[in-house]
């Protein structure tokens, strides 16, 4: 069982992930940040001891959680050296071999989620993919995670399974979301708030909780409404990127 | 005031507009629909009188409201001919001069949502988009509209207003359910279930609530990633149709 857990990086994903595993009475003995200034907030946010110092970190935590930036998972972990426990790192598009050459026992721990301070979605309501080099890794990590949130969203995924999921996170989060910045700027434009938005993309969001998206598709194109596709690109004249944009869509849903 | 209502068409928007007004104690006096089939079954739901006859249409009503499609609207009133009571259609993209022929009072009650059965929006909180012919007409079209729903949500906005909100309901309702759905095929094809992105997603919209989405734009291209960026279309070799929309979004999100 994985009790004593030292995070390695103090943002984001550190904070939440740290806040969890003491609210569920597992112990933090150490932060380490490259940066003295967030060892200092988290430390004292969390109120246990941090370093900036790679060759302060203890010997003897049951896990070594990588809260860094993909590129300085490696680079990190060549520096600390081997340990005793396990290494796991928390991204979507960095492979499990990543510890290979350093560690005997490691995995990864990905929470499939965007911290932020106001966050809509209770504390234990997201995904964890885990991911061992070995069965026990696998399954010590696997019962962390479910020390934290509900059993239902605790799932064993691959490496390839954890991209595919990252992609998908792409076109269903950061591409949605630039769609959203689009309408923003044309609503701007004419002076429509953009909040006249907000229940109807709640309602086509609550819509694929229930149904699969391909099935819940409206709007002109799926209609090949040919009459109203002209007029609104008639209107985005003004705007080539986003007519450009509104053009391309539009027939990638026609031709499904 | 408008007090007495005839809707002209028996589909999904004159099914819960029309169980609206009756629970805000206005009277349905008709239904008229083209099918006898859809003017019995909304008949017997809201317990009115219903034709699928144009001349059996009553003359005094206060409103004639078109739950009609976008290409039957004009057809129809020219059918119905001149009556006492304001004509108002329910379309986001048909301008409001379309009754001009044929009324001298008319006007546009456009509800910006999508009407599902199970609906997870309040039924008071939604924008109803009021547009009119004369001040008169407005103002009743207006008043209507705030007995329906909470009056923050009730506008007065023009054609050309109306025109770029449904615009902006494409790029962020159709455009955003064609991404899902991308998503979903993706992940179908690696045995990872849809279900694991929902709290992302809802995550997502959440923060757009309070943000402005340009400011809340996340993920590999915004960072100029290359790395992910090519891992990413890498992976969707497979898949040309989707490396060519990830690619083309990318760039466009690059641009901004």
């Amino acid at each position: 069982m994985i009790k004593t857990i030292v995070l390695i990086g103090a943002g984001n994903v550190a904070t939440h992930l740290g806040g969890l595993f003491q609210s569920k009475g597992l112990e933090l003995v150490q932060i380490w940040s490259r940066s003295i200034n967030s060892v200092k907030t988290l430390s004292e946010k969390l109120k246990i001891p941090g370093t900036n110092k790679l060759d302060e970190i203890v010997d003897d935590a049951d896990l070594y959680l990588f809260c860094v930036t993909d590129e300085s998972i490696l680079h990190i972990a060549k520096l600390i050296g081997s340990k005793k426990g396990v290494f796991a790192h928390t991204s979507g598009s960095i492979g499990l071999d990543v510890f290979k050459e350093i560690s005997s026992s490691f995995g990864v721990f990905y929470p499939l989620q965007t911290f932020s301070k106001n966050s809509l979605m209770p504390a234990n309501e997201f995904p964890i993919c885990i991911e061992g080099n070995v069965t026990n890794d696998m399954e010590r990590l696997k019962n962390l995670a479910e020390t934290v949130v509900k059993s239902k969203w605790v799932h064993i995924i691959n490496s390839r399974q954890r991209k595919v999921l990252h992609i998908a996170a792409v076109f269903s989060c950061n591409f949605s979301n630039y769609m959203y910045g689009v309408s923003k700027t044309l609503l701007d434009q004419e002076n429509v708030p953009f909040e006249l938005l907000l229940p109807l993309i709640e309602e086509t969001n609550h819509k694929i909780q229930s149904a699969d998206p391909k099935d819940a598709q409206t709007g002109p194109a799926i209609r090949k409404d040919e009459r109203v596709i002209q007029d609104h690109l008639d209107y985005l004249a003004t705007y080539p990127s986003y007519k450009e944009l509104y053009s391309f869509i539009t027939k990638k849903i026609i031709e499904t």
